[in-house]
């Protein structure tokens, strides 16, 4: 039996999650694992958390006095973002602490920076809920799935937007509508820019192309496009044609180097990601020997997310009551992350056009021109002599793609642009 | 940088890809884990395989010569059954070695003993390719998901009998023919029993529940039933009512105790795992903090149990790197097993009944005086006299329900009792 002090910087929804997991199952953890865990400081704005949680005599305001305090064995940060949640944890790294984060923020950016400090101190640093909520997919890229070269991880990684796109599909809600409804279930924020917008799963998607590739890939690297253009118009046409719309996280391994972006997509129905609705996030991973898997779960939420936290804490007890000396893990790779210029693609395209004789055949000559082949097209009943139009592609090169419609918008009988979305087949 | 020596028992398939993954993914090993993995001794019981793998050098016949050689770090047991390779675990466990092993059977009838000398020894043994192949499941339960109490652990644990069943609710096949099919896709041994009567599953349910609920559970406290009982009518009959067949390992924790069983059932088609289809495997485990997640991917082939037992190697080898004393799991509960008759579920009972009008009141009568509640009759058109008669119960008592069905084959007019088949929420 070995005791374990634990110290929790932030005590919001997850950080009384993470106190309420520890208080309610202390014994079965030590019985079953041997760790006595212990929460011997807290730090937050207000003692109002640490008050109902009755951690009132060991809360303090100032973050410092956890990192410094030299009992604490595990700093966790539950701060988010990268201002003061990146000093605690390279304050408790340099303290020789082992540390818990739920930090997506920090890992997409930082992760060079932090795990470097990590292994040199040989401590730890775990960071399981900052990807997928309780979903165990850091853990099983580093370890049970380590064995294999990773080619592929595409991930339903934002909940908020999963949730809005299921409405959309489901209930034919517009986007205004179900970002309001979001809303109001609390599962966007008023601002929901970081969702909405793919920051969220950017964040992720780098996070976890970083450790499957083991090359470094960080925020910037992640091409990055929103739903707020999704209409149900775009949600009934995908239905139609066996595809429901999703908003990916897709990191490839080509030859050439890394493919990393986040965008709505065209999931076939027959696709397992197809199926993944609400608030669930899943994360679909492709290995050279393991063949295609799928973990799915809550990817977001208190309980989720300190599942994971406390999961990573257990983790990290165990090799300290072990008693080795953590190595530590940082990319060794430096893969070039591809310009979606370059890359292929296949594309759903929707316009309003003039409904006129010789207006199809300017669009087709445009695309044909931009070598942008057609694999369908269909015309939908037009009214006050407008009619929309409809076009799927085969794989083309994005850059032609993007070029051949900049000149399609030229066209005087072309009326709006209406959507652009990537088809996948999730391969 | 450290050499870490691997000796395998056992060069079938799954033996071989080990060896051939070590050997492509060396260098990549070497760079990213700083593992230098060496395969320095393999046993087999002819040298075909090792030749082919350029491992002639360290061939023998006499797996105590892996066992014995002082230069072996870890064994890799990949023989099966409970015979020689419980003599290899032990023998390897003895003169202090890790162990890494895919054996179910070992896993599910000598698991306390097996772990038990490994904490003795302060040895590892890992076992993740024993359940699910290449899916992280047990790494899961036994890290991440460790934090939460495990109320459900429902799997699709047998690829055969999935790809059977697939192909009876796609292809509207006969049980012998779908039998038929997998056994000319390589999917099915000669002789299926292990499969399509549940003994593999039986197997690898009890591996689960015994770390999810973290008590001892073994084969022999399964309740067991196979496949061979469904016929495509109860396939179509399914489907109408909103739902496909399945054979589920189901484990639960109830107050009273441990509900752990192997059967087919029928899975709402709106629950993820009716989604799993052909040699697919699937886990669906609900924790408390966590929620519902699921794990997916290929169940069986040698790439799949390849890539575990690689995983399991390198969490073995970077802790005898980290240099710490591996503490060791066994399980510190002891919760009873339930007798699955004092238990309730809900049942779909087809029988062939003569159509005649005091028939229908006999059977009904018959089920009210024991206690078994019907919510749907439905009655398909007789043939020569004879109908078909589907009833779903609400939840009874399943001893109830097994006698009012003895009752039920002894009144005149029913003909045949066709099938009993449990309808599970999946909750």
């Amino acid at each position: 039996m070995s005791t374990v002090n634990i110290g929790i910087v932030g005590l919001g929804t997850v950080g009384a999650g993470v106190a309420r997991i520890i208080k309610r199952r202390h014994e079965d953890f030590l019985r079953h694992e041997g760790v006595d865990l212990h929460i011997s400081r807290v730090a937050s704005r207000n003692d109002k958390a640490a008050r109902e949680l009755g951690l009132a005599s060991v809360f303090t305001t100032d973050w410092h006095d956890v990192v410094n305090d030299p009992e604490v064995d595990i700093v966790i940060e539950l701060i988010g973002g990268t201002g003061v949640a990146l000093d605690v944890v390279k304050g408790a790294i340099d303290t020789g602490k082992h540390v818990v984060t739920a930090n997506k923020a920090i890992m997409a950016t930082h992760a060079d920076e932090v795990l470097g400090m990590a292994r040199e101190h040989g401590v730890q640093l775990e960071c399981e809920a900052s990807v997928g909520g309780g979903i165990p997919i850091i853990a099983s890229l580093e370890r049970s799935l380590v064995s294999n070269e990773i080619t592929s991880v595409v991930g339903i990684l934002n909940g908020t937007t999963n949730y809005m796109l299921t409405r959309m599909a489901e209930d034919g809600m517009s986007y205004a509508d179900a970002l309001a409804r979001a809303q109001a279930q609390g599962f966007a924020e008023a601002d929901p820019t970081a969702d909405v917008d793919g920051f969220d799963a950017a964040n992720k998607i780098a996070i976890l192309a970083s450790i499957a590739f083991n090359t470094r890939v960080t925020l910037s690297d992640v091409h990055s496009e929103g739903i707020r253009s999704i209409s149900s118009v775009d949600m009934d046409n995908a239905r139609k044609m066996g595809y429901t719309i999703k908003l990916l996280a897709v990191a490839k391994r080509l030859p050439q180097g890394i493919d990393v972006r986040v965008h709505p997509a065209m999931v076939p129905l027959s696709h397992p990601l197809s199926a993944v609705n609400g608030v669930y996030n899943a994360i679909y991973v492709v290995g050279d020997s393991v063949g295609d898997t799928m973990l799915y779960g809550q990817g977001a939420g208190a309980g989720p997310a300190a599942s994971a936290v406390v999961g990573d804490i257990l983790e990290v007890a165990r090799r300290i009551k072990e008693g080795g000396r953590s190595i530590g893990s940082t990319t060794t790779e430096r893969l070039p992350i591809l310009d979606q210029n370059d890359l292929s693609a296949r594309f759903y395209i929707r316009m309003r056009v003039a409904d006129e004789p010789a207006a199809l055949a300017s669009i087709a000559d445009v695309l044909a021109t931009c070598k942008v082949s057609i694999l369908t097209m269909s015309q939908h009943g037009a009214v006050d002599g407008v009619a929309e139009i409809v076009f799927t592609t085969h794989h083309a090169r994005i850059k032609d793609v993007m070029t051949s419609l900049d000149v399609v918008r030229t066209i005087k009988s072309v009326r709006g642009l209406e959507s652009v979305i990537r088809i996948e087949g999730v391969e």
